[in-house]
């Protein structure tokens, strides 16, 4: 499936469950779509809870195979939970906000029908997103595999005294790190929990990882950011109760010697957005960048 | 002049310069004052750009020795230019904002005429906030002195690499630090530049002064917050263009072997306030405390 | 028992078990001890690894009601825990370390009887250090009630998504914070666990209480120094695995609506320490604060 | 010039002037040289304040079109000044530290002459380290150019309160910025100025560049890392007394309405290391990676 196809011929649509009053909204979409000669499919789940009748229902697998693209309707915890299902296929991913701005979901539900009209028309910048995996290893063993959009995360427990990692990159000795863990993040999971635990913003097309440490006991330690060829890898020296994360979607149990070896994926992800989208503009308004806490009190 | 008088006889009024469509406001104000019996005037450069005649006009260091009230319509730095100078004589100010809330001047312009008509009929809370004097001392000799209600900044120029400053505080050698420069900021000020150049907040009732370091060159030299008796002496150790200023309104010039004696000024200001009101409110209204930069794309 | 009794005639000793090598030490110590007629008791956990037969032994609560002062050989940790429970006698600590320099175990082993003779002939600086207790409501009932001399701090669980605190200072509403987690942490606290989570350093007379975000989603959400007679209640609002901990030592599981209520506690402990002794010779050691990353590679 | 010669025969020697006692050690360079064959030649400076007769002299222009290499003595600094100067010719440049380990010069002294023999015979690793060039334009003439290995920072003066910049990326409005300053830095320049502003470091094989504000106003005004084919433009929006320079040695003071453009130079350097070399253990040293600022006292 070419991330960028002339044409758009059948349409995936996932909708967050549990949303009050979508239905209206979905209705008009699937007018919309359907008047102009698409054919619209339903994810399962979104089947289940919308219950319409008369519109196909396919698997997130048969999605993949099968759709040219996928319209999310929901907020980035739907469209993250799509896209790292969909990550083997690439069909492109169209996300639909309702409520806030999303960092993903960017298409105001209110403008949702000029604008996927728009790019459905082939107006469209597209945009690749790069996804981790990682596989954890116990006694040569890979005990757990996952794949992550935002981030890897490997973490102590709550009442577990910190936990002391040892990081290599490319086989060379990066450092023994004692902190609450330590985050591994995309340019996309940048803006998420790396954020919170003073990591930089990545733009998206930077070919970079950035690799957070949570609350780390050495005051300088930094977040580093590494070129997405690095193979990282994390082994647990001591601690209890450590996990490592995958999206806060998998998780596995981590025991000391275990070690985590993360690379970028051999998959990515495309979104489509409106032509003279900006990234920017999105930053802008998500992290109120001109709303300043005060005018005049500042000297 | 008591901090809380039983009344308010006379009342200053202190109005920001060059401000569109104040009248009608200052109108008001005047009417709602003068109908309640009470003496008004104004701030010499208030009533030279204002031009409304037949009110009697005082200097500041009159309205310092015969008010019982200021009233500061502008932003937080027309009521910190006017706390400065009344600080001597600890006449209550209250600040009403234009336009946007300030830390200090937290009564909306809409709201002016009720709440300020509480305040004056004795219904307040009166908070007392600290402040900070400064000597600069040269070969045994005082060439600056200074007062501030924010802040006492010594800052390198901006072609003149690191400055080295040495730091004792109640005659112990607190450090050698390499950096931009130092921030000595009362409560008041660690909304302000001090926040900025990663300080924390200090709550106004905290006997406390927070030092910062401006891009230190030590990565584990972090913010301290001294209690507010301490005797804190700067001096330079190296580097060009140095300067002090206290909240960037009076500067002095710096050579090394300067020192800076910083300490808690015996007088204090006082702010009133409504009733019920609340730091925290300010505090959460300027921060965007309780709003996110995302929703469910954060794990 | 008075912080700095007159003369010290009953001395605890506390020792960090699994010490290899430290019973040499011991051996001086007591010598020294014995030879000025002092009386020295071993606390019941020194007493068991170490074995030395003729020593009396006592519970830690015999030695809060009998002891003069607590010698204790270790690291922070072992001070720390013994602290806590000494807390309400208030008897006189003395810290010496092993290895490396602590925070509170300030005495390096080899200096030890010099230091202590002059200490124990009287000359001392005497530090008080302020504690914080804490007890967890539910539906009314208090079901847990802690003590700390570092920090209290309220975490989510591993796997658990972030957590959702809302916060009241004084019966005033601060914030609803989403986040990792909250530390509310004493003086002595802010070089502990604070301080890798972003918070600022307090000196140990400063009247505060910092409380630090971890991770916060909110990327304003800023550490904040309250006088240490706040009332401060912390009630969970959303979250999974959420617990309280004390020092890391106690433990709660929490519940959504579980309130934390936070002040100072009415014990203190006091340190001794030798005179001209600089909490900030103590700071620039352990936090390297005179050695700087590079030299002239930066600009 | 290629990057890597399959033989390196002439040899240019830079050394920081005013170093206490480099004579032996220059001559024991000079000695191990000669003896391989090679051809020495002094940059004038170098020759100027040596001052060794018999041995040729060149400009750094002659070097760069003549040299096969070139080998600093000093700091970081002289290896930066060296670096700006002969990024056009591109000669690889090895760097030997004299006093403290730096991030470019990262051979000791002591083990000079064998890591130098086995560099010079081949064994070695050539970095390639990224540029900035930048071009200042007023009323659409440029007014000043500059290059920079480290770091284009736009800062405000001393005196003159915040600064306020727009920046575009590749003709995207980014963001007004008030603060006191931005720093736009290369991987290598992450390790200086935009660490000691709070930025994250970049490997230097990163293709990126990263803009880290100085005290801005806008707490979620974080550092952001571009890819490094970005098209950079800041304007001067307001404020007084601002400059921009480049790794603080050429300056250009700046009026409102001028733009600075910064994008990476054509130009590249490159550093030669000994074989097995590791970035990483440069990290570690300089930022004391291995050393915990307490142990056990931390929960």
């Amino acid at each position: 499936m070419p991330a960028t196809p002339a044409s758009f011929h059948t349409i995936a649509l996932v909708v967050r469950p549990n949303t009050a009053g979508i239905e209206e909204s979905v209705g008009s979409l699937l007018d919309f779509l359907q008047a102009t000669g698409r054919r619209v499919v339903f994810e399962q789940a979104t089947a289940e809870h919308l219950g319409l009748p008369g519109i196909a229902v396919m698997s997130v697998q048969e999605i993949g195979e099968q759709a040219d693209a996928a319209i999310v309707m929901g907020g980035d915890g739907t469209m993250l939970g799509l896209a790292r299902q969909l990550a083997p296929y690439d069909v492109p991913q169209i996300g639909i906000n309702q409520g806030r701005l999303g960092f993903m979901t960017d298409i105001p539900l209110e403008d949702m029908l000029p604008v996927l009209g728009q790019i459905l028309s082939g107006s469209y910048e597209a945009e690749r997103r790069t996804l981790l995996e990682g596989r954890v290893m116990r006694d040569g063993v890979a005990i757990h595999v996952g794949m992550a959009v935002n981030d890897v995360v490997v973490s102590r427990g709550a009442g577990a005294g910190m936990a002391e990692l040892s990081v290599d990159v490319d086989e060379h000795f990066m450092y023994n790190q004692r902190s609450d863990g330590l985050i591994v993040a995309t340019p996309t999971g940048s803006t998420a929990y790396a954020l919170s635990a003073g990591g930089p913003l990545l733009h998206p097309t930077l070919g970079g990882i950035v690799m957070v440490p949570i609350a780390p006991h050495a005051l300088s330690n930094r977040p580093i950011v590494l070129p997405d060829s690095s193979q990282i890898v994390i082994e647990i020296k001591r601690g209890r109760d450590i996990t490592v994360n995958f999206d806060m979607q998998t998780f596995a149990s981590l025991m000391p010697q275990d070690r985590i070896h993360i690379q970028r994926s051999p998959h990515a992800i495309t979104f489509l957005h409106p032509e003279h989208w900006s990234y920017y503009n999105t930053l802008r308004e998500k992290l109120h960048w001109n709303e300043y806490p005060s005018t005049d009190g500042k000297v």
